[in-house]
């Protein structure tokens, strides 16, 4: 017998800038339950942020900030030696910027997700995880921090009395330790899209995943990301949506604790 | 016989940027009422806003946005054709940055105040002032707007339900109609302190003005603007606070309706 | 009899940005003769320019910069209120930039074209067309610049002992003084490509076109303007190649004077 | 007997940035023999570098490009993962755009020195000291490339075929090994100014210096960095280039090669 499971979709959004368009916003807010929204510093600007936060809230999708370093021409990509004090204000900031859009549209930012190398850098920084957590918590006690399972953004979120979201990835393979196989490795990606979604499947039905050497392995999967780049991401999305709805899977953000003020 | 006025004491604040310093924050801050302070588009920046926002509040001192034109070489000091929408989007993107850092310091966004070029498109231009009024309410109905005496900002403010403040400056003179001599002309300027302090005094305790032309004029001044840098500045705040308070004027930031919310 | 014409085909390239793509340069610059770099300002960065430099040489196209205003997030298209001197710098220091990766693949920047606002602000404002040929004269007495025919940017070229360089756009009407009918008129567009190869291929063979008047109008056409984004544009720049070489006519960059240094 | 001596004294100018100053450029330029001039991405804006060089050239003090990290907020102190290849694009962007603001100003850019971060970047991976000395090798053969005594970046620049300058600094001190030592050291500075004087003296005049442990090291000085920010700064460069020149040693930017072109 299994019992009926829900788990979140989410996807990086508004990664346009100026007269400069990245991404299928559009066509992949239909196949998700939760929108990562770049807030302006590796990528986003006002404009795209308030259409972003505007086309989320029509298609019922959860809005997360998705804060990055201060470097668009990198795309923040490009780890920067940033204090935890630097790196708690760019992200308080960038919260702040898209959670004005998001006052206006009548919703909340509902959750925080390091993008690229900040989150490379709270991996393997507790000091930058818990400058971000703490950016979170003081903007809203009820925000959630998503991170992939096991990381220490994770940890710092609960240290600063936040509830920690644990995030696998549809594409990805994983270790005996139900860690992420590097990217270094030529096994790390699941090229296949069939098996990618099976991978999925197995993870939020029934909480493990097969290990690159063979083993099953406990996984926590409250969210799946999924890339919204490239019409074949789109039609991913879909599929992994369909295929987990009809295992009886249900499809939603996952829930905030009441706010306290 | 006289009432015992009140009166708002107003400074831009927070202008710094990085390595570079501008204005006297720290050294003003005792003197004034209310902080304008600047969100990141002419001039501030992510570490700038938490210490104003911090140095303020300890302070006692009301927070304002003092949202720009999208141009920090230039100071917010070049107009640029931005549409009403795209000037919406900035000012509320520039309103939420600030408002983070409040909320993390207890306290919340009172104001809005656009800076220079963006101030007087708003003042030439009634689309603009409507979508910088557009943006601050959508952000909190509560939201005061400080604008110069008679400036289409303060109509298009109660246009979006919002309360107007008047403002009028300390070293500024004053036309029959009760608006600001152009600087264009000589006259434009008040350099004698003494001077500065008894027009300013007169506003605020007789709700009058000697125009240019040597008449009384009716105007309203809710808040007066003082600047913030050079030390002749400061000393020009302390002078002016300590000359109302010596006049039975009280210096305090506007009532704000209280929030819905 | 005809003489064999010349003419040059110029496109604004380079104007992609960090992750962001804009154009189809690689696709486009088999059909040109001169390309219009972006310099940093309003659309390219440090890689784009080297890449797109690299491209234009093993191409044999000329190389020219394409200065714009200081504003990535509007590229360049919002008219900013900049003194002439202002205008002087920064067109300078984009032309240096540009420099200085034509140095390092063994060329020079041949010709200076601005671009969208700062060319109408030149067009509009004779200190603004004279701030452009200053810099450019001063990097290289022997730059060409680029302007619509009768424009004063050509003028200020002039005045300062550059050779000015007319430029005729493909897809626009002609009015019977010669200048382009503005875009707020509906017919200010030709959208058949039949009709706008025939109408260059008249402009540079007989050095006259039709105005929406139906009057023939003499027109200096020394080069053509094509579009280099979306698929129809790389078509278009190809067939109107084609059918000029097959009149015979030359498809060549301009000839600059001898450097002097 | 000794010969007489050579030496050329640095420093960082050009740093402001629109209307935030820095530095006291103006009040050094008479005590230097060399500007290491920002170029717009750590630091310096367009006009800063016209006004900056043209000063320069006015005290007939020689010019250095002074690249920096893609970083205004962090002044390029805060290391970024870039690749060599973005580290040559932006330094060969920055030489450029300097080199035009020289051109124009009748001089050129004679040396190149990388600033803060990129330098340490440079000094601990030889692959970006090489990137850096491609850029500068591809603008001009005859470029010179100051770097501190024994760095890889003058071994890089060798390797490209250029003149690396030898750089000391006056107030710190040296180990053993040649080398600074390093700030994490109580005695790594030398805060008394008489003491910084006599070290510099006999940097240039006898080739050695008094290491931290007593013993007299072979040190290459052909270049005395000071600062130029502060009362202090100005006042210190005044007093060593007195000094040095009542020793007899005259200050004079390092000769160049001929230019091949």
């Amino acid at each position: 017998m299994i019992m009926r499971a829900v788990v979140d979709i989410n996807c990086d959004m508004g990664e346009s800038f100026g007269c400069y368009t990245l991404g299928s916003d559009a066509a992949c807010m239909p196949h998700i339950s939760s929108a990562n929204i770049a807030c302006g510093f590796h990528a986003g600007d006002s404009r795209t942020m308030r259409e972003t936060v505007e086309r989320a809230v029509a298609a019922g999708v959860s809005i997360g900030a998705h804060p990055g370093l201060p470097d668009l021409q990198g795309f923040g990509r490009r780890p920067m030696a940033l204090s935890p004090e630097e790196v708690h204000d760019i992200v308080l900031h960038q919260i702040g910027a898209l959670g004005a859009f998001c006052k206006a549209a009548g919703t909340v930012v509902a959750h925080v997700k390091p993008h690229a190398a900040l989150s490379h850098m709270a991996a393997a920084d507790i000091e930058i995880a818990r400058a971000i957590a703490r950016a979170a918590a003081s903007y809203d006690p009820a925000m959630l921090v998503y991170s992939p399972t096991g990381s220490r953004i994770g940890l710092a979120a609960e240290a600063f009395g936040l509830k920690p979201v644990s995030e696998v990835y549809a594409d990805r393979t994983y270790q005996d330790n139900g860690l992420l196989t590097p990217r270094s490795r030529p096994d790390a990606l699941i090229t296949d899209v069939e098996q990618a979604i099976d991978q999925v499947g197995m993870m939020v039905v029934e909480g493990v995943v097969i290990s690159t050497d063979g083993n099953r392995v406990p996984v926590l999967a409250e969210s799946v990301c999924v890339h919204g780049d490239g019409a074949h991401a789109v039609e991913f999305a879909a599929r992994l949506k369909a295929r987990l709805e009809a295992k009886g899977v249900t499809i939603a953000a996952p829930a905030r604790r009441a706010a306290v003020a």
